[in-house]
Parts: structure tokens; sequence; C-alpha cells
């Protein structure tokens, strides 16, 4: 339950004025949150369109937040809110109502199952969950959870603030970044893939001796993988953000502030800039480059360096623009075939081999 | 070890009489099941083709379930049995022989080592394996299984008979159905994939606070992942299956009684109808809709909404005639660039840009 | 922290002799192995390319392994090694600085926190990690590993050597062979995806009662699964090495010493020979047979059997050659057609539905 009130004081403290209160109590009160349609007299309400503010006032939703390019009817009975950018004013509000951290409350911060190394550092207020086991000389950060069953590998850091849901593998000497956030059953620090094929075609195992270095901010979806480098360090930038199912080979290096949806696949050494965006299923090949600021449309393969920011789309790659007339194309060869033969017999020309 | 007396009494119970005893004495004794070329004195065996029932009765297997088809000869020594369904016979006739729920065995139904939260409310005949992970008003439904390392959240609720893998994720106030069976390391309610970029190009978490709710006879292959919705719930009906390495993202409504083979993805938002089907590693974009009775082609990819039922394959999506088509002439797209050139020469053409 | 004596006498113990020591004195000392570039006064440096080898000396690496091909300067400072392949000599040497089984260290071999059945049968040298879950008539082979929460169920079988990373599954009577590595959150036998279709469209579930059993020298990457076969076995040969989030389906046979890249995907009953190697993302439908040394180019499907040894790609797949110009092709889709409807008008023939 919060009121109105308590989003005026976290105006106050949000680093842009994103958000601002237009009209109404400020003992506002809502207990949830809910799209328009499903709005009762307790529900905070996100508008973007006319019709949605309509329903949210149909539904006497107490508080409404609304882009600012809609016009408010006077003397309307909720307390409105005006952003100029509505996801970011979810971003901002929807933490009061998130219930996230709950799921790790405990008697004890420290859950007595929790098997911890005696040389392990723990930093301030851990939190470590039933049956979590940390390594020899593994360091947690202050304010870090540590899920339950979670595996935290000898010498490997989680940062401060950084929240391990259950199940989660961090392999020994990784590295995870401050307020990371790795969903259930992420694999950070397995072998990378590489095998030395001998003359009769066994393959030799090559040690992967590497590790996994997260910046700050990177969150992970369930199930990602992350392989540790041959030698080095496989690297995922500052906020850079990878959804369920993804997986990034060993040696790999990725940017700040990327965003790859589900089943994002790249294979080994490749380099990807900064502020990328991935469309989901995409697969990058190994040892290319990309630089900063490219958009790749989902299900799309990179197979060769890109070295021009821009949207790209398909496989083979191209241009974003070229690619939607390619598949527009595409769902014509049979006619086309057709029509070549036609041609060509129209000519009297015989078909070439 | 089962006689064919058991089966006779199974069909009894059979909602619909898929099923006949034939000829052959009820005492004859199975002590296991495998295709007709393993089979031998202690074997029930599954026959659709006559060269099968033939390796069958050669190799005197003691039950044989013959598809009605066949003609059996006389005087076979086998006891007989004849569907016109050998996968519903095989689906009702299994059970019998699978030792599954044995894996569960333990000397006390709840592990002492399992770590339930006095407020979770577990039904009766319950079996919580070693280390499983239940938490706060957490509720468990009656004959459910809970296998070992698994992580029930507070407030999730899993439905009656149901049957949760060792080291599967359930996130808090998510729902399982009654009788769903989910395999190793399914994550339920991972965190939608959702951030609001900033002008500077950072990528702000847009908390996900809403559920998963999945209806009963729901079947989840290992590693499947279902991200809780934004503010509502991601559904799953009643009766879906899905298979391994599979994705269903935030705010997804699949509807009843579908089946999606591995590595299936769907991005947020999109419903999916009632019977639907989907081959191998297909992927549906975000906000599309698709009505009942579709059939997709295995590696297709869904990018608009699909309004008939009927079968569809490839990307861009096509019926599935037509992309057989494409498929083939596809192969042929260099010959006919060539072809192409050849005609426009012949014609004293010059090529346009 | 080793010297290159000890690197002299690894080279004793090698079958081939696929690594000379050339010159220098075997008392030097590496403690480390990185790239050239980032080399140091105590760093053992791989070379291939002259460049390299010359970054190496510049750092003043203690220890170089070369190429056989690089001629090496007179009098260079550092102790050299000379091979034929670089990578089996990475191979060979690497496993003197790898720590994995560091991360396995603890004070009892077998955990106090593990759940062992009585009835389990562990080898000589078995190391059971916290949690572990063993259950009843399981074996683990001499010298095997089982990692934190790691579930055995009844009957399985780990073979000499194996080792079992933390929170992988291994389902109950499937097999593992000796020298295998199965990284986190590998399931090996969950259900194979099989249901018979009723008549009102609902989908009974045909109870999957065989199992999964992989040869020795066998690795799986993380989250990779390997489902059970309906009646007999999932068979994946020795030798065979396949990347995270693949998944092989039930009743598949994998021969000995293929490679298969992130992200495989194959589909019931298919065979696939020897000595296979498949690029990441690629996917094998069902009840195919594809020959010994076949390659398939990554992103490729492979639909059809595949009958004569050689390299492949695409969708639909094609020989890797043809499948390159088809690549090439497809980039002039839009052009192609354009280029149809003006040489149709230049004929003043109409264009055909």
């Amino acid at each position: 339950m919060i009121t109105a009130e308590v989003i005026v004081d976290l105006i106050k403290n949000l680093p842009t004025p994103d958000l601002t209160h237009t009209s109404g109590s400020l003992q506002a009160v809502a207990t949830k949150v809910l799209p328009p349609e499903l709005a009762d007299k307790e529900t905070l309400v996100f508008v973007s369109k006319m019709e949605q503010l309509e329903t949210a006032l149909k539904a006497q939703a107490p508080i409404i937040v609304a882009h600012k390019s809609l016009s408010i009817p006077q003397d309307v009975p909720a307390t409105m809110f005006s952003t100029p950018n509505v996801q970011l004013a979810m971003a901002a509000i929807l933490p009061l109502f998130d219930g996230k951290m709950n799921r790790f409350n405990q008697e004890q911060k420290i859950h007595p199952t929790a098997c911890i190394h005696e040389t392990a550092h723990l930093g301030e207020n851990v939190c470590v969950g039933p049956f979590a086991v940390i390594g020899e000389h593994a360091r947690v950060g202050n304010y870090a959870t540590i899920g339950s069953h979670a595996v935290i590998e000898p010498f490997a850091q989680i940062g401060d603030h950084t929240l391990i849901h259950p199940q989660v593998f961090v392999g020994a000497h990784c590295e995870v970044g401050a307020h990371c956030e790795l969903h259930p059953h992420v694999t950070i620090g397995a072998d990378g893939f590489a095998f030395a094929p001998t003359r009769e075609g066994v393959h030799k195992k090559i040690p992967q001796i590497g590790k996994v270095v997260l910046g700050d901010w990177v969150e992970l979806g369930a199930s990602v993988t992350v392989d540790r480098a041959a030698l080095t360090e496989t690297r995922i930038g500052k906020g850079t953000k990878i959804d369920n199912l993804s997986h990034v080979a060993h040696n790999v290096v990725i940017g700040e502030h990327c965003v790859m949806a589900a089943g994002f696949k790249v294979a080994g050494s490749t380099k990807i800039g900064n502020h990328c965006m991935f469309g989901g299923d995409c697969v990058v090949t190994d040892h290319v480059t990309i630089c900063d600021k490219v958009m790749v449309g989902g299900r799309s393969g990179v197979s060769n360096d890109i070295t021009t920011p821009g949207a790209y789309a398909g496989y083979p790659l191209e241009p974003l623009r070229d690619n939607m007339k390619t598949l527009v194309s595409m769902r014509h060869i049979t006619r086309m075939k057709k029509e070549i033969s036609r041609i060509a017999k129209h000519l009297g020309m015989k078909e070439e081999e």
C-alpha cells in the first residue's frame, strides 16, 4: 500500500525530473498496479493513450500516471501524475510494489543450512539462503543476496547489492559486479568449448584456465550460460542485459549497456561494442567485431564484422531496410522461378545447367 | 512384472474402449516392454506393421498389442490385444511399467533435510525430497511430489498430483496446476525482460510484479523458462506440453492442449490459441495473436497474427504447402540469378542498379 | 608454478611426440599462461606466428612453445619448445596450470552434508560435494567427482574419473561413462517428449521407460539436456563433445568423436555417425540418418538423410560450396525480382498468377 505522497517523495530523489504531480490529493492510496482494463478502486494505473485514461477513470483508479501528451479532463477524481516517458515512470514507481526481496526473508540473514567456507569473506548485511555453498576465499559484497542452492565456487567474487537467485552457479575465480542480478539456473564460468583434434579424429580437451568478469548492473536471465576464457577473461560490460537461454562463449567481450533478447548465442572471441541491441534468437559467429550502436533484428545471423552503427537483420545479414525487402521477395521465389522458365521458353532459349 | 489380466482390468477403467483382448491366456506374463527387434520371451510388444508382428512372434513375446488393421494368424501362442491407435495403447499400458515414482521413494515422505517454512501448507500424501526448499505461505496440493533441491518460493502454489522434478525453481506467487510435470532445471517466474532506456542509453529495470499461472496437466521439459508477467499473469493453458530448452516470455498467454517441440521461443505479450502445434526451434515474435488449431513447421518464425487455422511454415511464414515449394526453389536461386543475367544479355538489356 | 623440466617429463609420457624441447634451461619457471600480448616474466606463452614470438620475447616470457614453422632467433633467453600442432601442445601442457580439481577440495572427500543412500555404491577416492544426492543402488566409479547439489538418481551409474559439476541431474537408470565431464545444470534422462493425441485433441503422455547411455570421454556443456528413450536407450558415443544449451531427444543415437557447437538440437530417433561436426545452432529433424564424417555449417537445418561424408550447410541443406553461393545470391533476390518484371515488361509479357 502506498500513497501519492510516497511517489512525490520518490520524485525528489530522481536524477532527472521525468515525473510530475499534476493534480489530486497526496493522500490517495493504491495497493497494486494493473493495466487499465483490470483496474479497480485500489489500483495505480499507467496510461499512454486516451482510451486507457478513460478506462482507468471509469474504474475509479485512485492514482494515474499519464503520458504528458494526454489532455486530462478537469476535475478528475484521481490523483494525476504526468511523465514524458511512461516506461521510465514504471521503472521508477514499480519498485514500490515489488516484493521481490521478501522472497529472501528468513529469521537469520545467513541461513543455518548454508555451507560457507571459513576463509570466504562476506560483507555487511549479506543474505545467504538455505543450502547455498560458498567456497574458500570467495568474496561476497555488502548487501548482496545469495539465493538458496546457489554455488559460489572458490575465489569467486560477488559485488555489492548483487542479487544471485536460487540455483545459480558462479565458477571459481569468476567475478560478478555490483548491482547485478542473475536469475535461476544461470551458469557463470563453465569451461569454454575447445578441443584439439588429433590425426585419429579424437578431440583432446584444451583446459580453460581463464575466468568470467561481469561489470556492474549486468542482468542475466534464467539458464543463461557464460563460459570462462581459455586463458584470460570472458567479459560482459556494465549495464548489459541478456535474456533467458542465451549463451556467451569463451573469450567473448561484450560492451556496456547492450540488450540481448532471449536465445542470443555468440561464439568464441567475438567482440561486441557498447549500446548494441539484439532481437530474439540471434546468432553471432566467432572472431567477429561489432562496433557500438548496432541494432540487429530477431533471428539474424551475424557472420562478419559490423563497422558502421545502424540497424541490420537477416541471414546473411543486411541493412534492416534491405532485409525487409528480402523477406517480401522470398515469398515470391517460386513464382520468380516459374517466370524465368516462361521467359526463357518464350525466347526459345534452352535451360542451362 | 504384469499379467495380461492386469491389462484387461485396466481396459475396464479406460474412458474410451481403445483396447481389446482378442485371444490368449490372461495368465501370460511380461516383465518389460521393448521394440519388436529387441523382444524376448518376457517382453510385451506393440506392433503396427505385419513385419513387426512376425518379429515379435518369432521372439516368442508373451503379450502383443497389435493395430487392429493387422490380420492375426490363427493359433498364435502370444496373448493378443487389438487397438485402433497404438500410441494411445502405449499411453494406457506403459504406466504399468513406469518406475518413475520409485525415484522418489524414501523412508519418510518428507525428507528430514527439506527446508519447509512453518507457514507453508502441505496437502495429504505429499512427498518432499532432500534439500527441497518451500517458502512461507506456499501451498502444495495432495499427492504432489517436490523433488530434491527444488525451490518453491513464498506464496507459490503447486496443484494436486503434480510432479516437480529435482532442481526446479517455482518463483514467488506463481501457480502450477494439478497433474502437472516440471522436469529438472525448469524456471517458473524469473523476471520478464523489460528495461526502460534513458536518453543516455542506460537501461533501467522495470520491476516485474506479475506472476505465472500454469493450468492443469501442463508438462514442461528440462530447462524450460517461463517469465512472470510485468503486472498481471503469464499463462499456459490446461494440457499444454512444452519441450526442453523453450522460453515463454512475460505476459504471454498460451491456450489449452498445445504442443511445442524443443527450442520453442515466444516473445512478450503474444497470445496463442488452443490446440496449436509447433515443430522444433520455432520463434514467435512479441504482441502477435495466433488463433486456435494452428500447426507451425519446425524452424519457423512467426512475426504476424495468424487468423486462420491450418498448417504454416518458414520465415517469413507461409502456408505449409507454399513453404515446401519455397524451400525447393531456394536451392535454385543461384541458377536463377545466372539465368536472369543470361536472358538480359540475350535481349541486349543493360543491368539496372 | 612449473619448471620447463616438468614439461620435459610430461613429453616423455605423451603417446605421440608432438612437443620437443629445443633450447634453454630446464630450470626456467612459469607461474601462468597468457596470450603473447599479456605476457610478462612469469608467463608461459604459446605462439604460432612470428609477431607473437617477438612479442613474447620482448615481454621476457621465460618459457615459449612455438609452432615448428617459426625460425627461432639464436640465443633467445627463453626456454623454447617446438610443436607441429600448437592446439595439441596446449591440450598437453595446460592441465599443469588447471586448478579445476581444487574447486572440489574439502576436508572430507565425502562432504558430511551429502545425502547418499545406504545401498549406493561409491568407488575408491570418490569426491562428493555438499548437498549432493545419490540414490539407492546408484554406482559411482573410482576417482569420480560429484559436485555440490548434483542429483544422481536411483540405479544411475557414473564411470571412473568422471567429473559431475554442481547442480547436474542424472536420472534413474541412466549411465554416464568414464572420464566424462558434465557441466553445471546438465539434465540427463528427463522424459522424452511423447504424447498420444486423442480424438478430442487432448495429449496423453506416453511414459518414457528407457534410459540414456553416455560413452567414455563424453563432455556436455552447461544446461545441455539429453532425454531418456521411450523404451530403449538414447546414446552418445565415446569422445563426443556437445556445447552449452544443446538438446538431444529420445532414442537419438550419436556416434563417437563428434563435436556439436552450442545450441545444437536433434529430434527423436535420429542417428548420427562417427566423427561428425556441427557448427553453432544447428537443428536436425527426427528419424533421419547421418553418415560418418559429416561437417555441417552453423545455423543449418538437416531434414533428410545424409549418406555421403562431406561439408554441408544451409536450410534447406546443401553442399557447403553451393550454400555459400546461395547466401550470396539471396542478397540479390529483391533485385532479381525487379529484373524479372523488367524483362517481362520489355517482352510485352503479362504477369502470370
